[in-house]
């Protein structure tokens, strides 16, 4: 969902104009702890290389450091962020709004996104562990591909445009994503609203266009970025101990193994693209 | 579950020294925006109040800041507490890890509590937002409810002793709690055993000892609170443009304002007491 696939988009955005290719982000360090980035419409990933620049000094210095970004667009892999700065010691968790696709609990009308949280914490010796979910049951991708195959979806997936529950795939792009774990996840799904795009000054979902479209306004969205340094809190260890607890404990994995192997072997053996979508990348631009 | 129900077991616990009525918590500032607390065995309540002080000047002094507490005891409502810093005009969240209850996914161990995440944010002219969940699908009560009364419970609610779901209430006595969303939740209940134990220093869930048993060695786990000044970001005021789009949104209710009805009536009304319950109060320290 956020690999290469996103390249034809990206491009055709910022050949509209509604994302802006050449768009500098600013920061402004509002109090010692915290960092205010104008993402400027521009790609998510230079403020949010901002963040990262300056949140483990400021940590390390308070505790404690946070970063919001506004004027913003889609994050990509919130995990690979928070896995960085666990890598530097820190304790890190990541908080994105994107476009509504989901209804509070008991409402008919989309006012979240599918929100992700994602958080890593540094092992002793080990890779960080990191968590990296959406707030929806499933991706919305997930859907669209049973509607183009004419299969119905499980319960739980989604809601019809009445707001009540259906396993008509068609009936359920017309309405609304259902959170994971129901009337908490919605309640979650707010949460990340409210730090990445309610604190940030960002565009709230139920405003924020598509990720996908190539034109329109720009999206507007937010993150949120925290950073904690372990050693001014107990000093982390008992999280190594945590950890070791996963081991031999039936089929048990700590969140993030897979895909750092996944990772790792692509570095070595390179990564498979799609033909088609190869041709598309290599084709941009072009025409 | 957190009510009036919990004073025979403190009072009992207070007694045999599982937990010490006498402590006097200790706070450390480690670094200007994080304070590290120990509960010394007592009740949480006085630690956290110790947080709930100096919280709202450090976070509008830095932006943001983090109160860790460990050898601490049951934290009660947590939503209680980020809900006062909402209404000092801060975004709160509260993170505490519970004796083991959960197993991560594919495990069969439990390695987590039901481990309550609470979130509370300012909405401008209102009331607070507040948001306070554990992360199981329901809370264990129930399941011992249904097992005294011989009935089967819901599928998704537990797994049995092999780490298979179950829907026998008392095989699931045996085995582990459901986390809300399957493995999604298991991993966010890992993130808070991580922010509230592992990171402070706490008793892991997988070692604390019960919240209930009148003895035994006390439980020691860990508390984490959040606070965030709005105004070192965007000034929230979206927090309010978010909170007005609940309303006319089918039956969309704002999180917490049933409880903060409750809470109203309570004080003109006055409370229900269970009759047994207040006989058992009464005689508390009379034997």
């Amino acid at each position: 969902g956020h690999g290469m696939v996103r390249v034809p988009v990206y491009a055709g955005q910022a050949r509209t104009g509604k994302v802006d290719g050449h768009a500098t982000p600013g920061a402004t360090l509002t109090r010692p702890g915290a960092l205010m980035i104008d993402a400027a419409h521009g790609f998510a990933y230079p403020a949010l290389e901002l963040a990262m620049s300056n949140l483990p000094g400021m940590a390390r210095a308070q505790g404690i450091a946070v970063a919001g970004v506004n004027r913003s667009h889609h994050a990509g892999v919130a995990g690979w962020f928070v896995e960085r700065l666990a890598q530097d010691g820190l304790v890190a968790m990541m908080f994105a709004n994107t476009p509504a696709a989901m209804a509070p609990t008991g409402g008919r009308q989309a006012l979240f996104g599918t929100n992700p949280i994602a958080f890593a914490a540094p092992v002793a010796d080990e890779l960080p562990m990191v968590v990296d979910l959406s707030l929806s049951t499933v991706a919305r991708g997930k859907i669209l591909a049973a509607a183009q195959k004419g299969e119905p979806i499980p319960e739980g997936w989604a809601t019809d445009a009445n707001g009540s529950p259906t396993t008509d795939a068609q009936a359920a792009l017309g309405g609304t994503m259902q959170p994971m774990g129901g009337a908490k996840g919605a309640a979650l799904a707010l949460m990340v609203e409210v730090l990445a795009a309610g604190l940030t000054g960002a565009t709230l979902a139920a405003d924020a266009p598509d990720f996908f479209a190539p034109d329109g306004p720009p999206p507007g969205t937010g993150q949120l970025l925290l950073a904690i340094d372990p050693e001014a809190l107990g000093g982390g260890a008992r999280i190594a101990e945590l950890a070791a607890m996963f081991a031999g404990n039936g089929e048990a994995r700590l969140p993030g193994r897979r895909r750092q192997r996944l990772s790792d072997a692509a570095r070595t053996d390179g990564l498979e693209i799609d033909k088609e979508l190869l041709r598309k990348i290599e084709a941009t631009g072009q025409d």
